[in-house]
């Protein structure tokens, strides 16, 4: 140690000292392959290409000695099956979206995004520095996984309509293809929701067995041409204003992990939600371009009909709080995050975004 | 490698190999220490803390291998001069906002923010997938440093005033102590722009030496205790819309570290990042209720007001790209880049967040 703090304190920048401890390091890094099962086709590039982005930095940071393979959704798991297969410890970890599983406990749906939640910052907030994954962990114990944040969409679009959507009675009768959770909210207003799988939407949308669907954004929307069936391309997808991606690993698997290699599948998830993130906002702006030019109609959603579902939504809090009390302990945790993030938000971070974008309207405005 | 694809075919989930290669990778893994002059002092310590967290994840990704020891501004090297002596090898790297270098170059405004440019998202993906890191790098090319993303500070605040600003016109003469490339900004309008060390702006704003002082957020603000002697608390800091933080390592050094610990620097940098965003998200929140429950007064900046410094800000962007050839194609990439951003943010992201924000007000109003 006195040698270590000697050159440290002296004027030499790096100091490579003899290799001593090799047998120990050898030990530290063993060859380690793990398999994991994406709840995302390959075609996602994007959203599939995270869970890639964790192999790849895994890889890179351990000389290639710990190794993650990938599998795109169904082909050793079904995508919507894959928080089972690591349960059972078929495979070691699934890259997917928690809310998936909002059909084994709604409580999964804030390891995801939930309707009128925390968009990507305040999510990260919460999750990183906010107690939320302290707070997740005893929920996420009972199904033996740890769940790691692994990238991120932002806020998506709300859907593709074959009408418009004017007033909260439009939306009576409406079948839309649309998650869970965001599913219930919306059945209190009379949607009916459907639940498709990504490659059986376009002909339903086509067809008319379905009125509106909705699936990421335009980047990953673009891919299904739904444009072509129903132009109306509604936002903002308020039941997903920042939806976080989450490797879920096997819990015992993760406590084999030598000590280094948790630290590294730790970095390697956190990189890939800067990643992922980065690349959304590149591919999206040129993506809704293209298919703004290809004929999709761009609508907000109108005032009235947000307000009516956000009051929805709230009483679904509520009534699931009141059944299930894993619900209740992360809702109520979440929900008063929330409230202090919307407060700090408001003031430099929307007032600074909104001026910027209405000074870039009027600058379109001028140039036309 | 034809074990190995059986192993991973097979239903063995993790696959512990013998270890073959552990003089390869003590090589890989030497120990190795450096310095780090950090431009903070210790006591703002969610930004000095990023430098730290760089720090930690080093050692964490290296079982202590690879160690910076990060020393506050002034302990070895003056915060301003950090630059220097990453450039003559005193120090290896520098944790820093590259802004403060304007005075050098104003290019370097770009690495950290510039008036009215990118939030966080926006700026991530500039740098992570838009090319900005690419194009910034001849740039920093000739001062042989690298430039790693490490942290951000999201949207600052637009500081304290003694005196309310209320129209364009209350700008003229005031002295205010902001940074270099803004102050060109507000020079426009005839405000006096002030250099002043963080430590000597209290005394000024009590004396009225100045009538104004901009320093980050609430929370690194509240420390300095300004709402006492200049209460008015204005917002958004347009000139600093998502304050990117910097490792500027010295490019021989940056060469000369063992590939694996490339690597290991650039994730811990990301780290930091989205570290340091869930930090200061959380605390923001806090510091800015207790400010106000002290008496700081908030004030939006006046629609007007913003409008004449966005004019001014695009006229000094214009200047300089007539005058330094670094500065104008930083800029113009920079410029596309945001101008596809802020259409894309205007639509899901912003209609979103505004939203949410606006329904919190209508509960506020509701619950008084």
């Amino acid at each position: 140690m006195e040698r270590r703090r000697m050159l440290a304190a002296s004027g030499a920048a790096a100091a490579v000292l003899p290799v001593l401890a090799a047998p120990a390091l050898a030990q530290a890094m063993p060859e380690i392959r793990w398999r994991c099962a994406s709840s995302f086709p390959r075609a996602l590039d994007t959203i599939y290409g995270a869970g890639e982005h964790v192999a790849r930095r895994v890889a890179a940071l351990t000389d290639n000695k710990f190794r993650i393979q990938v599998f795109q959704a169904g082909e050793i798991v079904p995508g919507l099956a894959t928080l089972d297969a690591v349960q059972a410890g078929t495979v070691d970890c699934t890259h997917t979206a928690s809310y998936y599983f909002v059909g084994k406990d709604p409580t999964f749906a804030f390891d995801g995004t939930v309707p009128f939640g925390m968009n990507f910052r305040q999510l990260n907030s919460w999750l990183n520095a906010g107690g939320g994954r302290e707070v997740l962990k005893p929920f996420f114990d009972t199904y033996n996984v740890v769940s790691l944040q692994a990238g991120n969409t932002g806020a998506q679009m709300g859907g593709w309509f074959r009408r418009e959507i004017r007033t909260v009675e439009d939306l009576r009768g409406l079948k839309f293809r649309i998650g869970g959770f965001a599913g219930n909210v919306l059945a209190k207003l009379g949607v009916v929701a459907q639940q498709i799988a990504g490659g059986d939407i376009y002909p339903a949308l086509e067809r008319g067995t379905i009125d509106a669907a909705e699936w990421v954004g335009p980047y990953d929307d673009e891919k299904l041409g739904f444009q072509r069936v129903a132009p109306y391309y509604y936002f903002p997808g308020w039941w997903e204003g920042g939806l976080n991606l989450a490797m879920l690993v096997n819990k015992a698997k993760m406590e084999e992990l030598p000590p280094l290699y948790r630290e590294v599948l730790e970095s390697a998830c956190r990189d890939a939600t800067i990643e992922t993130m980065a690349k959304y906002d590149r591919v999206n702006p040129e993506a809704l371009r293209r298919l703004v030019a290809g004929g999709a109609q761009l609508r907000p959603f109108p005032r009235p009909v947000m307000e009516a579902c956000y009051r929805a939504a709230m009483e679904v809090y509520e009534e699931t709080s009141n059944t299930n009390a894993h619900f209740k302990r992360v809702w109520e945790h979440f929900k008063a995050y929330r409230e202090t993030q919307l407060q700090w938000f408001r003031v430099a971070e929307n007032s600074y975004d909104s001026f910027v974008y209405a000074m870039q309207a009027q600058e379109q405005q001028a140039r036309r």
